[in-house]
C-alpha cells in the first residue's frame, strides 16, 4: 500500500537507484507491518536546479547525495513505530548504497482505507 | 480540484496516454461530483528501474501496462463513491487505450476547501 | 519542512524555475512561518500532453505560463495565514519571473509533526 516516491540528484548508478529503493521497502517491512509484496514506488531525478535543499538546516550537513523521501501509507501507525522507520530507513541506506544519514529526509502522509485500489477496480482494504 | 499524478512505464503513444488521462477525468466527472472543466493533471514515465510495483500482491498480476493514479481531492466523498470511481476509471481505461484492470492501482489523498487555490492567489472554495 | 512540488510546462529557463522556486520560499516565510533554512522543493517540466489543466475553470484564463504547486506541510496554519500565502505566492511570481496570477494553481495537503524526519533517522519535529 505505500506509495513511495523518492527524489535524486542526476548521477547515481541503476544499482545505486535500485539499492535505495529496496533499503526503503525493507525498512518499511521490518518496521511498520508493510507485507513484503506490497511494493509500488517511484523513483525520479532531477538537476541541482531542480531538487532544492537546504545545506544546513536544523543543523543537519546535507550533501549532493541527498535523497528526498515521501510516503503515503494508511492512518494508523503509531509515532514509535514512524521513529522506528526513520532509523531502519537510514541504517539500510547507510549500508547500501552508502547513502549519508543526513541526507536522508522523509515525509509521511496518510490516509484512509478506502482510499487505495489496487487493481480490478475494487477498494481491497475497504470492500463495502 | 483534484490534483492527479498518473506514473506509467515508458512506451506508450501520445494516444495511449492521453486516453488514460481522459478516462480518469471522466471517471471523476461520472461518479464524484466533479466537473467536467475541473481538470488538472500531471503524466510521468519511467523505465523499468525507476517506476516498480509488485507483480502479484494481493493475488493480482499486473504487467508492463501498470498504471499508477494519485489524486489529492476535497475531503467528503463517501466509501461508495470512492468504490465507484475506481470502477469507473477501470471501466473507462479498459475501453480506451486498453488498459487491464489488473494494472490500475489508485490511491487518494483528502485535504479541506481552503486547501485550494485555483489562480489569482484566492482560496475559491473558501474565500473567507 | 514543506515539501514543495512545482510543475511547469517545459520551455522556461534556469533563472525562471529559479525564481518560481524562490518566490514560493519567500512566500512560506513571509506568511505561513516557515523557516528560510527549511527549504525543500523540486520542480518538473513537462510537455503540454504530461501537463494537463483547463484554460477556463472558475472562470480564469490560464496560459502555457501555468504553475502547479503542491506543498506538503504540517497542520496547522489557519485559513487565514493560507489565504495570506496563497496572495504572496502571486504576488512574488508576477513581480518575478512574471508569471500571470491567473497561471498559478496551489494545492496543500497537511500532515503531523511526527510524519518529517529531516535526516540522521531522527522525527526532528517529535522526536519522542
Amino acid at each position: 500500500m505505500p506509495l513511495v516516491r523518492i527524489s535524486l540528484r542526476k548521477g547515481r548508478s541503476i544499482a545505486e537507484r535500485r539499492a535505495i529503493a529496496d533499503g526503503i521497502h525493507r525498512a518499511m517491512v521490518a518496521t511498520i507491518d508493510v507485507p513484503a509484496a506490497d511494493r509500488f514506488q517511484v523513483t525520479t531525478e532531477h538537476d541541482e536546479n531542480a531538487l532544492v535543499f537546504d545545506a544546513n538546516y536544523l543543523s543537519i550537513a546535507r550533501s549532493e547525495g541527498f535523497v528526498m523521501i515521501q510516503i503515503t501509507l494508511r492512518r494508523g501507525r503509531t509515532p514509535d513505530k514512524k521513529r522506528a522507520l526513520y532509523r531502519a530507513i537510514v541504517e539500510n541506506l547507510a549500508a547500501a548504497p552508502g547513502v549519508r544519514p543526513q541526507d536522508i529526509f522523509v515525509s509521511l502522509v496518510e490516509n484512509e482505507p478506502v482510499d487505495w485500489s489496487f487493481g480490478d477496480g475494487v477498494a481491497q482494504y475497504s470492500p463495502g
